[in-house]
């Protein structure tokens, strides 16, 4: 697998751009399209949340055809909490990128996000897409990525490439977040387009398991949101022989994915609304993975422990308490905690000044990562995550004004 | 119930105060001990974190005696995470008070709150203990309450009367927050008396349920700590008739202390780390008790609610998101949410500008009331919560530094 560099990247088949069309009141990029010059295979994560935006509820019904070769995608405006008028505007967004576009409704998916509960400006929002229809370009992406930003201080892609199936395939994705979720919940859209070929179903079950490790491991702020959504399409015009179940070509094709939402995950925690610190929360030897993700959540999410982070401060016991109520099997006087390289806790007991130093040394770094170690079982987790700044609680407090 | 001035209170039977024994390094208050001139009645609750204090440690070893007369408590040091040394610890400070009052060492209950990872320091401990126990009074309630705060601006202190079995009976408490958990963790504790003549299982009975709708429905940044918890004595002074179950003296003696623990929780949320307001948010109408609860609870714990109720912005999106993923059963298209007395939703569907500008003028209020209509069943919750803001980050970041 190839890293490549995202200055001007193409995928072949694909094409894209971001414009502003007036929905956010600043003038800033705040409509995407992603289009594929042919039917391609489709996948897509939704989040869990019972109150679901517009886009996410008609997509999900979308999937069912297992083919896509069109994603709109608006910041600005979530179109959540806007009842069936909310539906409406989603299906006509959708209807006229197909019209424009020449391409049937149903393999036109849409993705919001921004403010909860108020409607879409759907004269702005079919204006902008006739524009950025006809500034569709093969190197658009970064265009795109920057429409797609709300409170997002850098837009976010990723391109890897790999020989499967006796051709280059490319793998790249584009994503926004600055939040797990973030101001109204509008937050985590994450679109990866492929040029390989696979079957729907194929592509479903590698990007839920790189979504497992990647999105479904970090955290900000621990909310969870309306919107939040993850598309794949692969269309095939790499010309590889179709990627087969359980066959070395998909594990190459499952690594590719991997690298993507793993770059783009960190990407997301890197940005976190305040983010001054890039955590990695590891836990080894729980009971089970589950206790082990379960843990290093619980850890990562204690705004205690955040603040800490924030303030440079080795404070091991927020970690040791978060660990107490984690709801995971765990024995205080088993349990081993390192910050960096500073063993700072071993059988449940501070490890003394000097060792303390290391640890406020390791803290002052832009990266941080802290290792626990229960001693329980065989599973391990990583979560990672940021800390809780000023910056964090500005933000939020401000946002709609 | 009466409710009475808490300058210079005094409770039958009982001695208090409060001094600096040096364990804090700011020569403030640090070590208060409660005593009764009798063995008293005594009933606890306790953190359910899986790492515990050793005063937590040997304190509930201890209720099952049913019987106490002194509580020794500190600030500054936590005691937690200091393994056979701790419990060492913790039994030498209840032998040392039992010497000095002349009491059995069974009868000596131990409270700690502060840093977590360090050891008491004994001597300081010892002398502390010595001198207090010189000064006990018994209008020393307000000395006592200082002594146990940590980052709480204020001491709590609350005191009721009521006639029960023919006598007057008084309860009265102090309690220490600022967090429902705080800054290591080492943060609610609560210490009740009466003169009351109850069993200690009927006092259990009593205080579980108090405590179930005081101190266990707020939250201040979702933590839990390792040394929580909640001690009351019934000394049996008051010459009261014996307090029998399912009796109407028994309810009155329940609203007594219905009374002081929610004052004293009250309190707590309105000294919360960095709390510019005091927020009740109620569930109506969800499926059972159960699922209000939970239901109040994910919204008072979002941080992203809590940052917008600090901007004052009625972002009732975060709102409706939190309800989402609560886990509770809910229709976005069935909840109402009013503000104040704006209902700025009705049937999941924002009530326009004005609505809006009458919720953001509840929010600009000391006290703010939150209320969720579910319109699925009978269930009803409410949680005190407070806002986040800067200075929560502020305190926490820089807790030990």
């Amino acid at each position: 697998m190839r890293i490549l560099d995202t200055k001007n990247f193409t995928v072949a088949g694909y094409k894209a751009w971001g414009i502003s069309s007036g929905i956010k009141k600043n003038e800033k990029k705040d409509l995407a399209i992603i289009y594929s010059d042919r039917e391609a295979s489709v996948a897509g994560v939704f989040t869990r949340n019972r109150v679901k935006a517009a886009s996410v509820v008609m997509d999900m019904a979308k999937m069912k055809t297992g083919k896509a070769q069109v994603i709109v995608a608006n910041s600005g405006c979530a179109n959540a909490c806007t009842g069936k008028r909310g539906l409406v505007d989603a299906r006509a967004t959708a209807d006229i990128a197909a019209r424009e576009l020449g391409v049937k409704p149903d393999m036109v998916l849409v993705a919001s996000t921004g403010v909860i509960g108020e409607f879409l400006p759907m004269t702005k929002v079919g204006n902008g897409i006739e524009t950025a229809v006809g500034l569709l370009s093969n190197t658009g992406w970064e265009q795109a990525a920057e429409a797609i930003m709300t409170t997002d201080i850098y837009p976010k892609l990723s391109i890897v490439q790999e020989e499967i199936g006796g051709k280059t395939v490319t793998v790249a994705g584009i994503a926004k977040g600055s939040g797990m979720i973030h101001p109204n919940m509008a937050t985590m859209l994450c679109f990866i387009v492929t040029d390989a070929l696979i079957s729907a179903s194929l592509l479903k079950k590698a990007l839920i398991s790189a979504t497992e490790r990647s999105f479904n491991s970090i955290t900000i702020d621990g909310d969870m949101s309306t919107n939040d959504m993850i598309l794949c399409m692969a269309n095939g015009a790499a010309g590889n022989k179709r990627i087969s179940p359980a066959s070395k070509e998909f594990k190459k094709f499952q690594a590719c994915l991997d690298g993507i939402t793993s770059a783009l995950a960190k990407q997301v925690v890197r940005d976190g609304e305040g983010a001054t610190k890039f955590v990695e929360i590891e836990v080894r030897n729980a009971k089970d993975v589950v206790e082990a993700k379960r843990a290093a959540m619980t850890v990562a999410k204690s705004s205690l422990v955040k603040t800490a982070l924030f303030g440079e401060d080795p404070n091991w016991g927020r970690i040791m308490a978060a660990l107490g109520y984690a709801g995971v099997e765990m024995d205080e006087a088993k349990t081993d905690i390192t910050i960096g390289k500073a063993k700072i806790v071993e059988k449940g007991l501070g490890m003394g000044k000097a060792v303390e130093r290391d640890a406020s040394h390791a803290l002052k770094q832009r990266e941080v990562q802290i290792v626990i170690d229960l001693h329980k079982g065989k599973g391990s987790a990583r979560i990672w995550t940021c800390d809780l700044s000023y910056e964090y609680v500005k933000i939020n407090a401000a946002y709609r004004t």
